[in-house]
């Protein structure tokens, strides 16, 4: 029925076109270029044998991110933050989500005293950026793991990580509850929800937001039940990009 | 039944003592001094006719919010962001929530091009910061409203705000789903959200993160009806204040 | 005689209404919320055992001192200065000022090698706020120290400090010598003098300036006559407030 | 002769391979892609009507250009600049390398009252990130003009570029001169020289620095020759891509 | 009697040869190269029409002053201000220092809406330098003044200056008063005090700082007698050097 | 020939007069004032026992430079640094290139493992600001070696310095190639090169850009001849300063 497709022709529960070209950098020891759609997000996972002075001694390794955006990777060019030299709100919270949703499935003792660095840079954002980049960070940071425990700084039957995780955006949209929206439905929606997820379906992370109106119960359930249909899927092609040869 | 008693004796589902010192400040329009518990957080609404130069003539107003802490609210003192030359990511998206939170009830055509900033200092720490300051910002929002209706920059009948809005932080503590947690639980919890709500019972934001092992959605449907309780009650508590001669 | 009463009702050497709450802070080591009239400065003495790399080994401690106001302290809100990226000018001033007049009471061998970092957060501004906080700094200081020797980081019987230290604003308003000077009277002032003594009556600290015409020597000796009657009083009300249980 | 070989088995004067994916941003007004063997270059052209305050009003337009690394685009992570708060001297030294590189061949009054900014990201970096960042720019430039000229920001018929630009870099390794050097080359250079030049052939800009032993005028005469030979090549290259459609 | 000798050589009440290079620098409108003893300050004053925004249309001029030191006046190098990104709470103390000294004997009115900064860039430093920065900067004040009336900036007749203005240190070292400390005795002095006097004798500022034992009243009066000893004499310096063609 | 002639009179390939000051500083272990026509600056060599950690144990020193200038020091006030709070890119650019030119002559392994400091700061700027920095500094630099000898942080007999390096400006003025270009042919130049030479006549570096129209190979080595004209008369110069008792 038409009157229910989107601007981009889309079912409600249906992705946007996913790619992961899984090793993308030849520098990184993991890394990944996803792609929502025409948002593209380069992952790359830097691992370093070692952790940060205030961990040292514990038998824990650490893992964070940093997300940025190049300054054209938008409709209209924004400046940089190294120039103004400060970094702003929106890119620190990001930030800092993608490190939390990472670090919810691994195992730090397992990692050992080493660090991951996942750099999530947008080369060219459509809406769901945070969300395309802990997709993509994940890939990468299995190879880097794949690498470390191939050098050696790993050992060889560790478990370090306890399940995959994917992530994507929900909202209400002209009343309707809409999965993965691009820019032209992020700036309509009334509700705004971002919902980070394991590959057994449970919640790492749920952020809400009312953008326009409050949302009720029954609101936030569907949006839910939305959010796990793009996980699954994702989670699917996660494994995919990962099974195939690097 | 002493097993499910919290460290302080409270239920699962009770806050701490909450006062509201309305018109702490005689220089601010609006102001409260909130307490949670230990948690203490001076909140101040600043009124100025005028907006910023990119809103400038369409008729809108704009409410914004800064969050910080006193460098020994906590057990340990922390270095000041004023000295270190830069805002952490966590003040930053503080900030920023108290910020969306506020202007989900507030009708920017009825305020008018004004300007409200809301600053929310905490003075001492322990749990539940952020939730404490969107309840006391809500406060002193009213007030510094109020004010510059008295002042004439506000139109007479305009109803410049649409609802309440109160927040609270639930968790799961060994196991079990607790409302407002002081520091002690909040370190041990499992998973943490921060869940804003209206006066009506609707959501403005939902923050659910997993610090520990994910969570399923019963427990995330058992951690909102937790929230609404305390919601609730914050929302009596807000009346009351407001009822009341300032 | 009504026409050398000041705005405020107060004689020429009259303080304003001084409240000293000691103990304010349940985390830091010492603490007091002073007022002045409506200057209201939270004043918390941290302690920690150790000192900054460059005094190590030298057998002696170290006591600093961090000024700052909030953005809603004063009559219109100003910008925070972590948000600006840099201390202003005034602020950098008058912490140097209240670490040196603090410092001046303290014998840093008997301290040991031990830090307090004296923090002065002003609540709300209405002129002689670093007087004020150089007031309450000692009060907090005192019951620091205490709190350290209680906790063995300090001998029991060591003379830590060498006297009291109190500080009040004096100024030549309208031709006339004035004590202790609120907001409406320091915009007025032709001169203003900040005056830091011990509680045995020396000077530690005389700050003299010509806002308006220059001061001549006769000016300059009404006004430690008048700065020495307010300090002699502050001095009183420190003893006050320490000898109270805390 | 297997003497001469070089590491990836280049002759002397050859150039590593070069792929120029012009329009690869589907945001910018103009964009390549450009790649000079592992080294990759994301060249955006930013145009927007209008000019900085201070050239307003001259009849004159402005071209300026941003280079930056992403963190990982080299063997070892390095800081973001945003995350350090400030811009390093080679960032610097770069971005106003590449700006001057171009402005030779734009003509600011035929640009009319506009400006273009170039960012220039590194995506990997292997050597010659400069040179290739040049070389790409000026393919985003062409197409940022055209994309104006059809949007009516620019007159139909003026000739906004004189020439076109390509740069390369050569050097003195192991006693001979090379050009076109990859990360383990410019390592033991021990001359570097980067060479921009137009497309007839005339030289914008000549960089040599001696990093080990001094060099003399007849070295300075082989490198320049060789620098020649290989913008040559590059001005070719740029015209396949540029009459290719986009 | 050498018992009251001092390191080299001075009677207590003496100052250290002064010389005041007027007319030194060949871009200012009025510059001074200053130096007592072997502190040497470079004094610049700019003048150009017009006044920051804040003060425009009130038909008042505007003075400020910034200090500086290279990093190598002193015996150890210190850091650069502008590499560590941020200034100094001496740098700021003192620039704030020599702007309201000069401030005090211009009369805004007669200077109009025109704007004179005064740059003292301590060269070398061997104590007092900030007393220098301000008898350096009112010779380079004058002859701006002279060159702004001159080119028609400020009207013929005009008393811009009400006074001349003139600063020494004083201090305790060794238990006797003395004029015009340098660096060896400056570390070593118990009370430090720097006095900014006009040329008719009035105090402008006075600032004196216990630095080891707290001063009494009588101290301050043999301190404040010495250093009117020493502007008196500066008075006369300056006096000659302007009256001197420059 | 009259038509020959320059704005002063000069001959294309004569150097305006130059000035060495060595030893202008009684605090530095080098220094040197120099002036190259109304172009001075101040130049010191700070001489330290230890390398930065990144190089210690390796038995190498280091050698670094920051340039900078008074805010004077050109035609119209510019903004200081320090308050601006980051370094400007042609800063950046100006310290690398001084750093890296005198480092080109220095043996690391006979310096051992002490550091050197070149402080370069223009007192009054009229063109060649750069060039005038590195010919001076090398003669604060000779001595601090000089001096390091002396206080036997550096052996006796070993060969710190390979060469000497000075340093001038060429460029096409109104079709000419002339020397040594003060300010106001610098900004009619349509090519501005700067050369950094030996004593023994190779170069270091060679930097020449169009400002207008690009330059072809005969433009290039009329300059080149030109400059070393220039830095041999230079080289003489030095030669001539450090003979002289110092």
């Amino acid at each position: 029925m038409t009157t229910t497709q989107r601007p981009d022709g889309r079912e409600l529960d249906e992705l946007r076109p996913v790619t992961i070209e899984r090793g993308w950098s030849e520098q990184a020891e993991g890394s990944a270029l996803i792609s929502f759609g025409r948002t593209r997000v380069l992952c790359t996972a830097s691992f370093t044998p070692g952790v940060p002075r205030w961990l040292t001694g514990q038998g824990k390794g650490w893992v964070t991110a940093e997300y940025a955006m190049l300054p054209r990777a938008t409709n209209e060019r924004g400046s940089r933050e190294s120039v103004k030299g400060k970094i702003g709100g929106r890119t620190h919270e990001i930030s800092r989500l993608i490190g939390r949703s990472l670090r919810a499935v691994v195992d730090m003792k397992a990692l050992g005293e080493n660090t991951i660095v996942l750099d999530c840079d947008v080369l060219q954002a459509d809406g769901g950026t945070r969300t395309a980049a802990i997709t993509g960070a994940y890939v990468a940071l299995v190879d880097s793991i794949a690498w470390a425990r191939g050098a050696g700084h790993v050992r060889p039957k560790s478990e370090v990580l306890s399940d995959s995780v994917a992530a994507i955006s929900v909202g209400i949209v002209d009343g309707r509850a809409v999965l993965d929206l691009p820019y032209v439905e992020d700036v309509k929606a009334g509700t705004d929800m971002n919902v980070v997820v394991t590959g057994s379906g449970d919640f790492i992370e749920v952020q809400g937001t009312a953008e326009g109106r409050p949302f009720d119960r029954a609101e936030l359930d569907r949006l839910l039940d939305l959010a796990l249909i793009g996980t699954t899927r994702l989670t699917e092609l996660q494994r995919e990009a990962l099974t195939g040869a690097e």
